[in-house]
């Protein structure tokens, strides 16, 4: 009987564990779910015959050990840094090992050991990154096959919620760690556009979009993500004239949220000295200088003469101009910002979330210059049935399926930009409803 | 006889060196002036028979020891981190100890042993902090005695061209650290006014501006230093209603400086990739994304609406929209542009620079709020007999005199707030030319 260990039983697991107790029932094999709280364990198996509820301290050797070296393969869901800890676990006892998260540098010390125990451990199969990674590499592979030369690819993806949950002047609910939200994009980002490297610093960020366009949602914008430039290698496309990735919002979220980038409010490097019993709009305040008499709308107006109706509307909303008591009244500009984000764009019990994402690629060919638009939507059923989790989480039960199917045999350290290892992948997503549709005209 | 030590001979300390040798004449003392390169201080001895120049690795304890335990009194102008170095050794040998660097929090640490020892250390006598310090404090002492309440204070200084050497589009060149100069502002400036603390994010700090005007000099504007907040307790100002210290620049300077600071090229955070033989216009469009066939400066325009004719004549002559090669092709944005800068404002043969601080305090009377006006300008003589020389070096030379002379007599660890140690000095000040204007108006 072959054994599956997964650490982790968060949201974004759910769908992992039910696709991996579903397959386990006719391949005759054992999931055991081991978390540091043994009840969010228990409560994804439901009592399966095929799963065991687990408690694990991570920091416990002996505890790990006793788990890991029974199973044939683990799934880590745990937060990234605990990945190498039990990577080193897995090859010390001679087990897979599988992870959504990015591939470390000191994932990348094991590569010669991994490859001398002969075993398969795979980084970045998860939505982003993970779809992105397989969807992306199967157009590439077949336009490079047809002798085609790729001159651009733009990626976006987002994480964003279904269309009759857009119920806030935002379009926007936390799916995701709100802190990251609210950080997002900080430092540079970089990108390639027409063989010259471009620099977006983070105070231009939300004023440098993309319109996006999906043909049953209709418009998004697309901020570039940090860093573009690593994925040349990554996708063998070292000479690529133009490569971006970005993050998709709805439209009118970027200019309402640059507006927090320009005074200020995402800083996340200082304490803030709040008044006692701070209000919102003290909190607003404290980055807008006093003109006498006037309020803060027309300070921001002052300050950040673009800011239109619609940003304050959206500023309005979350009581930024109001009395209310801050919900977080200490620590930094971003820490105070999450806490009134969190009480506003909460999930409500019936919310749906979406994932999107598309490529658009500019191909040359012998009857002149394509674009290939291809684009997925996903919608969640739930709340707790979220999109976000069914494209973490399906990547991630799937590769381990083919792996202990022996339908992926290759060996060694990777992320999901083998054919080998994408192929399969891509086509099971499929059957499962995550799929990419995908258009192509000739623009030149 | 008694013995100075001055450590470290670079620029900034002609003006010490000659006030202190010319003292000793009388005074029967010897200064002895130690740098790691013993020409420089040699240099500015020229054989005066009271001076001796040395050399100095301040890494090796035993020279170091050698020179401070004979000495009576050290003025150290290293770099800051070599201050507790030597603040040790001087503690150690009985010495008395003066920069013109912040008091740092090893050297608060000390202050026991200081007290002990019944030496005097004394930090931030230089120009700013220093003069600042020592100027505002004669001011303040002066209006609290009187019994009024101070409701504003607001504080300027600016190392500038004077005006018959400001002669490039920028009113500006290098008498400081160029790095320094580069980096100025970044981070997040904190103030308060009206009670209320006030933050303003670096991409802002060039755009927020306050008009600061000279009687015999005309109208600068200053910009907001990091941190106002720290001179509240600094000043015995816990509690007044709105500080801000600042620092001046020509009118003009900050709204084309902050195109830099808002394409992102002072970022010091990162290495740029950029072609090989680089110009000063890839350099520029690194910043900027393509727009089919529109040159730079319209691309600027397109990015920062409000770019001027002004600001973007003030990028031309540095040679940002040609094809001059760049004098630094590797390193961070930061780097690459301080490169650019080095070469266009650099100091000349017959240049002379100009020191400006300006006061200006709010303070309730029985008869009305006044306006008090405190301004200082200070001209450099020639390119080594600069003003920044003379504004940072007579405060520790006189210091040291008076000290030596028994005319301060307080023993302990201070900064110049003390009486006892800004009078005199301030008055001595004075009779080398460094001297406040001082206006006073009702305003209601």
């Amino acid at each position: 009987m072959q054994n599956i260990l997964i650490l982790g039983a968060g949201k974004s697991s759910i769908y992992l564990i039910e696709y991996l107790l579903h397959s386990a029932q006719s391949k005759d094999r054992m999931v055991s779910v081991a978390d540091i709280r043994q009840e969010f364990a228990a409560e994804k198996i439901k009592g399966h015959p095929h799963g065991l509820a687990v408690s694990i301290n991570i920091h416990d050797q002996a505890e790990r050990v006793q788990l890991i070296s029974g199973a044939d393969l683990v799934i880590s869901m745990l937060p990234p840094p605990f990945h190498p800890i039990v990577a080193q676990d897995c090859l010390q006892y001679g087990v897979h090992f599988i992870t959504a998260s990015y591939e470390s540098d000191d994932l990348r010390k094991l590569k010669n050991s991994i490859d001398e125990k002969n075993l398969f451990f795979l980084n970045e199969c998860g939505l982003d990154p993970g779809i992105d990674h397989m969807s992306a590499m199967r157009i590439i592979e077949r336009e490079h096959q047809a002798g085609h030369r790729i001159l651009s690819f733009k990626s976006y993806c987002g994480g964003l919620m279904a269309p009759e949950s857009e119920s806030n002047p935002w379009k926007y609910k936390f799916t995701w760690n709100p802190r990251n939200v609210v950080l997002a994009g900080q430092g540079v980002a970089k990108y390639i556009e027409s063989e010259q490297v471009k620099y977006i610093p983070y105070h231009q960020l939300f004023n440098r979009l993309e319109k996006v366009h999906f043909e049953d949602l209709g418009e998004f914008e697309g901020y570039a993500n940090r860093n573009s430039l690593a994925y040349r290698k990554i996708y063998g496309l070292d000479s690529i004239p133009t490569l971006l990735r970005g993050t998709l919002r709805r439209t009118g979220y970027c200019s309402a949220w640059d507006i927090f980038v320009q005074l200020g409010m995402t800083d996340d490097s200082y304490l803030m000295e709040l008044p006692k019993m701070a209000t919102k709009k003290d909190y607003l305040s404290a980055f807008l200088p006093i003109f006498g008499g006037y309020g803060p709308e027309d300070r921001i107006r002052t300050i950040i003469p673009k800011a239109s109706s619609d940003d304050l509307s959206k500023l309005r909303w979350l009581g930024l101009f109001s009395d209310e008591l801050l919900p977080v009244m200490e620590g930094s500009p971003a820490a105070v910002l999450q806490g009134i984000l969190e009480e506003k764009w909460q999930l409500e019990k019936r919310d749906k979330d979406m994932i999107v994402m598309q490529h658009i690629f500019e191909v040359e060919t012998e009857k002149g210059i394509k674009r290939i638009t291809s684009s997925l939507s996903c919608f969640g059923e739930n709340e707790t049935h979220t999109a976000m989790a069914k494209t973490v989480g399906l990547p991630l039960a799937i590769a381990a399926d083919l792996l202990l199917d022996g339908k992926i045999k290759i060996r060694g350290l990777f992320i999901p930009v083998k054919k080998e290892i994408y192929e399969p992948i891509l086509h099971s997503l499929e059957s499962e409803g995550i799929i990419f549709q995908e258009n192509e005209k000739l623009v030149s």
